[in-house]
């Protein structure tokens, strides 16, 4: 077994309630030091920039997701390929998502449910008794409607785990059932059980497969932690995830941002400290910063790229649209302070242009920019706790960033 | 004045008619070893791809088009930037088109008065005439509309000279009237004549611009020869230009593939050997090895990026479409031959996937390939002109490039 992680300096406590610490994963395919941002190449390629340049941005690892790589291309053409890293040109170490969020969220329907919730109805009777019959829960797994083609599926936490060894991630995620925060707290108890007795189902399902391919590399298993905004949901979650011994955790579902650090805060206590944290799903700055001093080790969002291809950057000194005019005749770059390659080889008016003009490279060099930004953000973050600087680096930086907001 | 041209090997007298001959163009930004293919970033930056990529595939210079960066983002906006190069992060030397075909082919009505053609009636009544007025020529320039919003535009050759200035590639082209094949012989023999005085009115333009911004790097002005499929007008049209001292020719219009190296050749034996000549839109292996036998040095075409971004790549065996079935599961590159990026790190089954998901990165690794596809294919004719390969070189490449149509 090549996977293995050491806990190397601690938040100081003069930070309220301070879990953070710096560590080392180490994966078949390398290291990841932490904290650590990792990129979301969903569908095996991060949109719009390929590998190396991902790998000279900083990326030290990618996170893609079973639910896409299983409708396309397969994820027998991936194991065919050499697993996800060969196949996509990516040597560093590679995280897969469960694709519990993604069939509850992109199998058809479930997007009318939510709009249905809104007025005011129980999103608990329709996503958990199936009477739309579009993404049904039971529980043994779920069946759901391609978001491509309409076609039906059924996930369970064998599936799920059959296909994240056919993709080869270094890191694979336990199939959970992800709610919302509008489930009733009963529904919520319910789900909390069952994301547990799947967690169980595939530890052994993963025990049987590691078994089986042992000529492979180690994939090491996250459990993930559900619970919503309930503290001793939450609590019970993590408590129940660490019986199963699993290789470390994922920290998922419906985060309340004004909740999120509490909520990693209460999970982070549950869970023992030689196992490393993966926050799922988040990467604005204000929840960085309130994760990893709650805690966490590694995050994953798609933020940083989705943004961009809208135009929009992250900067010192806040969000900024560059399709606004504004933008036209500024001959700077995006974000003096930047030390990325957009902003050491483009001007502001040419990402401008290149928006106005639709071309491809304007998705390209601005998301080269963002997860670059939100990178080396963590990076600074990493070496703040090591420096005993953290607090200043936290004051000074969310200060200058949402000033703009005041 | 730092633009110059020097003929290195000739071809050898053993290819018929042989004109071709290897050289080197020389341009404030750099040099061009000729024969070479000069693949086009049209909106001022080759879609998909970045600028270091280009170079790593050995392009040697960019094209970009003027009526096109006219309109978005504004030559006067190219200019503040510090010129084409410096706006696109390209610090090799650069080419403009003069628009002369696109405020035709792409303002507003030019399609539609195509399509009208094909009913028989000729398009000279509604290009020349200007009845639909929709693009409208007549002896001092070209009113057309915007292909953006439909804004009214006037082009003029000063105009054309003026914006090409601001652009401020090193080589740039005359303004000149492009016809059709479907043109009545009448029409030609006019649009000729019309070509003839907008070449005299650029040159004095350019001289005038040449002085006004002499802290600027020299911009060589080519001139371009028309006449469509007809010998005597291509060669009055050649040594017409000739007499006004350009610093070389492009070769454009109507170039009927079966004629395309008869007509180049008429034109080269009308230039003078010390002058480069450019063949304008031309890109395809055979029209490629046609050129340059017949005496053309440079050459572009969107093609490679063209066909790459609707999945259809070139081999050394011919073109095939990766959006197939059959590619879905080959794990080798799109071709063992080639030395391009994509084939040295991508499996065709990975390209495929990438099409299928529609993800950008598809457009851009296999526009790599095609790019590097071509421009490689005019290096070896090149170097076969040097080492007096060329015939075989010929023999072999199109032999098999062309075999699947047998």
């Amino acid at each position: 077994m090549t996977f293995s992680f050491s806990v190397g300096d601690r938040l100081a406590d003069s930070v309220d309630g301070a879990q953070g610490r710096t560590g080392v994963i180490s994966t078949p395919h390398g290291d990841i030091a932490t904290p650590a941002f990792v990129p979301v190449g969903t569908k095996a390629t991060v949109k719009a920039v390929l590998p190396e340049t991902m790998s000279d941005l900083g990326s030290q690892a990618l996170l893609a997701n079973a639910y896409h790589l299983y409708l396309q291309p397969g994820s027998d053409i991936v194991d065919e390929a050499g697993g996800l890293g060969a196949f996509m040109n990516w040597p560093g170490p590679t995280f897969t998502d469960s694709g519990g969020f993604q069939v509850l969220s992109l199998g058809a329907g479930f997007r009318k449910v939510l709009a249905m919730d809104t007025t005011g109805r129980k999103s608990d009777d329709v996503i958990a008794e199936g009477k739309e019959r579009l993404a049904h829960i039971d529980d043994e797994g779920v069946t759901f409607k391609s978001h491509l083609d309409g076609s039906k599926h059924r996930f369970t936490p064998e599936v799920s785990m059959r296909i994240q060894h056919q993709l080869g991630a270094d890191i694979i995620f336990a199939f959970d059932e992800c709610t919302t925060l509008m489930n009733t707290r009963d529904y919520q108890e319910r789900s909390v059980d069952r994301t547990q007795a799947w967690a169980a189902r595939c530890v052994a399902e993963h025990e049987l497969l590691t078994a089986a391919r042992a000529d492979k590399p180690y994939q090491a298993l996250f459990g993930v932690v559900q619970g919503a905004q309930y503290e001793d949901l939450r609590r019970q979650s993590a408590r129940g995830l660490v019986e199963l011994g699993f290789d470390g955790f994922g920290i998922g579902g419906a985060l309340d941002k004004e909740l999120l650090g509490t909520i990693v805060g209460w999970v982070c206590e549950e869970l023992p400290e030689d196992k490393p944290r993966h926050l799922l799903g988040i990467g604005e700055p204000d929840d960085l910063f309130a994760g990893v001093e709650s805690g966490a080790d590694t995050f994953d969002c798609v933020s940083p790229s989705r943004v961009a291809r809208s135009s929009r950057v992250y900067t010192y000194d806040g969000q900024r649209n560059l399709a606004v005019a504004a933008s036209r005749r500024s001959f700077a770059p995006i974000d003096e302070e930047c030390d990325c390659y957009t902003c050491t080889h483009y001007t502001e008016a040419y990402l401008h242009h290149l928006f106005k003009a639709k071309e491809y490279n304007a998705g390209t060099l601005v998301t080269i920019h963002n997860e670059r930004f939100i990178v080396r953000l963590v990076d600074r973050i990493r070496a703040s706790i090591s420096d005993g600087t953290y607090a200043e680096l936290k004051a000074e930086f969310l200060g200058r960033y949402y000033a703009s907001r005041a």
